[in-house]
């Protein structure tokens, strides 16, 4: 369920806290985020790092220098892990405090994460989905590059996906004052305005993959 | 380090990821976000679940339905548990595909959680921290609300941050194109329009709390 924001009477309905089945809706949200939270286990004790992510068909490519020592130990000994991918999609303002809640979309995908066949393939894919098109733009990655890079997969096999979407819970008989304002204010990720690095000559024009890139998510307005 | 847009010949500077040990900056990233991830070990195995926190003074407080039952085991059994709060504050456009990056601050707390002395005060600061101000334009929780909830307090005592900003890597002799436009497309939520409940009267004012929500970050574009 979308929030549209158009049309001034449109009124947000509730959907609150569920189990989302939908196959496509799980590769909506993975598509969307670009880092989630793997965990897993260390010496009995819980571990936890944000990691970029790809999502290629029905696998999850991970790759991150962060959490590259205990995602490589976790192949090594096959162990399990989690992989949490969230996205916050609005502040929920209901009547009381205790109704005030937050729309999101969640996915936690189970399992053990595996070395992928061609790591070669696997880091442009991840290159390709942190920056569309920006391999035709700059050389390929060194044998060096990929030999020096693990890329890991964990399958899409073991899914939960929960969603909260709607306004705030309007119940009969709740005590609320109903008189003022509830609603939902939306949020989502917007790009500010791109900074060249400093080896950039000057009138270097941003490169067409950085112009798509942008046009990709809502633009911050320059303050 | 803040990356500034505002003139086009500012260039960013590079800054590795890296150990902050700055409380402030933990701070600052802590009380900027919403939501973290909680790890914790179940039979053994990983679980993580996105929740809901408030920082008050050098305590996270938690309380969210999604990870409810987890959390309230892990009290009882005081059982360890990790967790991690993540920005991502940007996309590093380098000239390989090798050397692109994303900017983020990174925060994991390690400890245990408890229950907290005084649940009422807690909930009022979760809901604070939420929508501030909220608390003033709508009722008092009730008793039966306080009741059925349970906040949890994880000490920040045990806490690693890490953080990357700044432009891409330009070491000499890497073999990439100088000529190609390199930097960062800096990312960070935005505010969508506000959207009314369905029961809420037309030309029904918004609150000063939501007013000044929609002040604390930019504003999403009207598409």
């Amino acid at each position: 369920m979308t929030l549209t924001n158009d049309a001034p009477a449109r009124r947000v309905r509730r959907l609150a806290d569920r189990q989302v089945t939908d196959r496509d809706a799980l590769y909506r949200l993975l598509d969307d985020q670009l880092v989630g939270h793997l965990a897993a286990v260390a010496d009995g004790m819980p571990i936890v790092v944000p990691m970029a992510y790809a999502r290629v068909g029905d696998d999850l490519l991970l790759h991150g220098s962060t959490g590259g020592g205990f995602a490589l130990r976790a192949v090594e000994t096959r162990a399990p892990v989690a992989f949490a991918v969230t996205s916050l999609d609005g502040v929920v303002v209901a009547r009381s405090l205790y109704d005030s809640s937050m729309n999101y979309r969640s996915a936690v995908a189970y399992g053990t994460l595996e070395p992928v066949d061609d790591p070669t393939a696997a880091l442009d894919a991840l290159a390709d989905r942190l920056i569309p098109g920006r391999g035709a733009e700059v050389r390929a990655n060194t044998r060096r590059e990929v030999a020096g890079t693990r890329v890991l997969r964990l399958a899409l096999d073991d899914v939960v996906m929960k969603a909260r979407a709607g306004g705030p819970s309007e119940a009969p008989d709740d005590g609320e004052d109903r008189s003022v304002w509830a609603g939902v204010v939306p949020l989502a990720p917007a790009w500010g305005e791109p900074v060249a690095s400093e080896l950039t000559p000057e009138q270097t024009p941003m490169p067409e993959s950085v112009v798509a890139l942008m046009r990709s998510r809502a633009r911050l307005p320059t303050l």
